[in-house]
């Protein structure tokens, strides 16, 4: 598993003291062999530090090292926050013989404050000494913040292997910033190629979850594959872009899952809308409507707030189209709303997951979301923890 | 106080039977002289039946008297629901001597089930003959579902008075379906004319309200003002726009700080931005993200969840504009982010009120917003009511 499974990629994770509470905090990915990359970043008007410097380094060279900190997230630390950036990359591209513009650095924790660069830059020198190809699960256990645990994931379909680690858990703890993948392959790409795989893939699953609709400003998923030599077969490009979305799924749905107090996970699907665009906004409003998360943590199959949620989905200035005499909507299978009315059938939630329906009736517009519900727990989660 | 505070208009409230409670379930405000009027109506997709039936009957007549009913919203009933809400404005129409038109019907309550058609129409039987010029909080309580109390508002500036009433505590208990307001006042409009004042005050007042960003199939804001005879005086026009957003705007707080689980009303305050649109996007944003919210609730000045909120606003396809470099972030006056960093200070936040002012320093947009915070009780009052 993890971000080491496909071979030519070695990984480690140290305990560097930047977390307060002793637990690893810097992790480092290495290509052993010539990668080439792509990122996908926040797209939050506040971008944190690490975000605003790897993206000008992947405009610069393809990625051959992601140094990753957990802790402290660089986030609203200005110009000063970029240069604490800047510098760990120079450090860690000397340490592992690279040009600082082929590593990718990123950072999640506690907005506001500095980087502690002593701590981080001998943690950076322990992990390089340390790199090795069993070293995915450390490098894992290295990037969480308050995670329950590791999320990792992996495909190997076609004679290729794609692996990948992610951590997230919802924007918790004041102001912790968020969700962070790193996914590598074997699966041999050319230089720009990776970001035509990797977009797709993150917009199908990354992007279609919800734990609490807020967008952190660290958000970053990373892809390294092996690079190609000159022509390559393009053969298995099919099983390679369903291998990514795999494993960027299974990652989307462990976040989910670990989701600030969750305790089921929702999945929404909406079929039948006027455009896929609008299916997508159908989705996204039921996945964040707070009515709708505290009955599924109730278990209550409450189809009169995903009514009131579907209706008002913000589309164009205006709400998706939506027909509520067209509209049917489904708890786990069971129809409970149809033809303009109930359908007076209650289906029984229990369990860790549940599926939303909706089948709009009026186009070929799909989206499937997933979201996690709103519990107590959640409350204690993010309003005990004051600064 | 109340929708009876102008000369001129009557009210009643009565129990019919339709809240399980035994609780006054249905009010009929009347115009004792000719009135002119407008209403505005959620802009949700699934709107219910007496919203429907209302609009239609606004675009024939003007409005003489407006009759609620609290128990049952009659929303998601299909064709046999508007003929439940015709019928009612037939009966009322015919009980007060008015075209069936000239009544406009609201509801408020579960959503799916069919109106009790014989309990209301016996309770508008007796409430038409207990109309009387002091009905205004009877009928002020007898629109209420899980309301604290009752909420009214007045204002008398200028030689005339606007009164109002409004019901709403969030779209909460499971399928409750949320707003309503009625406002009557003696300020002479001519035909037509009541939407050009209504309209602008609902878009500063109960367009900016949030308990939780869900919108409900049943809102609506209904002005009775008396008709005027041929050319009117127009002088005291601004006064009659002011008094008439004060009552809005009085009844818009009542209704956050009676927001389910509500213990703090926060104020958002957004300048600076580059339009007012955008100011509006940043405010909602920031109003209905679940992790200031939560902050709230827990005291905590969390600028770098208002930050991240404020950076993901949509807007036109992608974010309202904001730049973190230029952005100032206060807490009730005390500034806690500014030159892009953190400024130090920990305002203390208690009491219930606090305000989250945000300068852009972009351009003129300004908007603010008001919202309830998220609570454990918000979670209990939305989880635990099981259908």
């Amino acid at each position: 598993m993890s971000v080491t499974a496909a071979p030519g990629f070695a990984a480690a994770g140290v305990s560097a003291g930047i977390r307060p509470s002793g637990k690893p905090d810097v992790a480092v990915v290495r290509a052993l062999v010539p990668a080439v990359g792509s990122a996908m970043w926040t797209t939050n008007r506040v971008q944190a530090a690490p975000v605003t410097v790897s993206r000008r380094h992947l405009a610069e060279a393809q990625p051959q090292a992601v140094v990753v900190n957990a802790g402290v997230a660089n986030a609203a630390t200005g110009r000063a926050g970029e240069e604490d950036a800047e510098r760990t990359a120079a450090h860690a591209a000397a340490a592992l013989g690279l040009q600082t513009e082929e590593v990718v650095v990123l950072s999640t924790g506690v907005i506001g404050p500095r980087l502690p660069m002593a701590k981080l830059l001998a943690g950076v020198d322990e992990a390089a000494v340390a790199l090795s190809p069993d070293g995915g699960p450390p490098a894992a256990a290295a990037i969480l913040t308050t995670d329950d645990g590791p999320k990792t994931a992996l495909a190997s379909p076609n004679g290729f292997t794609v692996g990948g680690m992610a951590k997230g858990a919802g924007m918790i703890h004041p102001r912790l910033a968020t969700m962070l993948a790193v996914v590598t392959t074997d699966y041999p790409l050319v230089e720009g190629e990776a970001d035509a795989f990797l977009r797709p893939a993150v917009e199908r699953t990354f992007n279609r979850i919800s734990v609490d609709g807020d967008c952190s400003t660290n958000d970053a998923v990373v892809l390294l594959a092996h690079r190609a030599d000159g022509a390559r077969d393009r053969s298995r490009d099919a099983s390679f872009a369903a291998a990514l979305e795999d494993v960027c799924a299974d990652l989307s749905r462990q976040i989910v899952a670990d989701g600030e107090g969750a305790t089921v996970v929702l999945e929404i699907v909406v079929r039948g809308a006027a455009t896929d665009a609008e299916a997508r906004a159908i989705a996204l409003r039921v996945a964040t409507s707070p009515l709708v998360k505290t009955a599924a943590f109730g278990r209550d199959p409450n189809w009169g707030r995903v009514l009131a949620a579907a209706g008002s989905a913000p589309w164009n200035g205006g709400f998706a189209h939506l027909d509520p005499d067209r509209l049917r909507v489904s708890f786990d299978g069971t129809a409970v709303f149809e033809d303009g009315g109930p359908t007076g059938l209650v289906p029984t939630l229990d369990g860790a997951d549940a599926r939303i329906e909706l089948d709009l009736a009026l186009g070929d517009g799909e989206c499937a979301y997933l979201a996690s519900d709103l519990s107590y727990d959640y409350v204690r989660l993010n309003a005990e923890y004051t600064t």
